[in-house]
């Protein structure tokens, strides 16, 4: 894919990957994109990131004898990209 | 702020905002723009939904004697935009 420029600087961005994840970013004004499949697959880190914590605080209620209703809180970070 | 234009389509963006964090959206391609001061928002959020999952964690651990080692998962995400 060619370079592509900050749609506020105009500027050529820098292409930053991180466990498989690509984002372009300004090095001038710092604004970052996503393309969709790149957003999906970061939001599907988030969501895997809060599976965890969530079972982990299930298994403690489970323990005590309690129901354990999600929080599901990361819901609200990433409502944003629905 | 006029209208982006998408860096990958040349097409203007759609503003979407929720929770008081602002991203441009690519109609065409689904790609997002978040400019420096929205990507910070968007990583407290996401770090604030982390303590208080990890707050929790820590308050089972305490009830039970243990310490509790934080377990910082979305750093893993997070770290993308350092």
């Amino acid at each position: 894919m060619p370079l592509l420029l900050c749609p506020h600087c105009g500027v050529g961005m820098k292409e930053v990957e991180r466990r498989g994840v690509l984002v372009d970013v300004c090095p001038q004004c710092g604004g970052v994109w996503l393309d969709r499949g790149e957003l999906e697959k970061l939001l599907a880190e988030a969501r895997e990131v809060e599976r965890a914590y969530e079972a982990e605080l299930e298994a403690y209620h489970r323990k005590e004898g309690k129901a354990y209703r999600k929080k599901g809180l990361m819901k609200r970070v990433l409502d944003l990209f629905d």
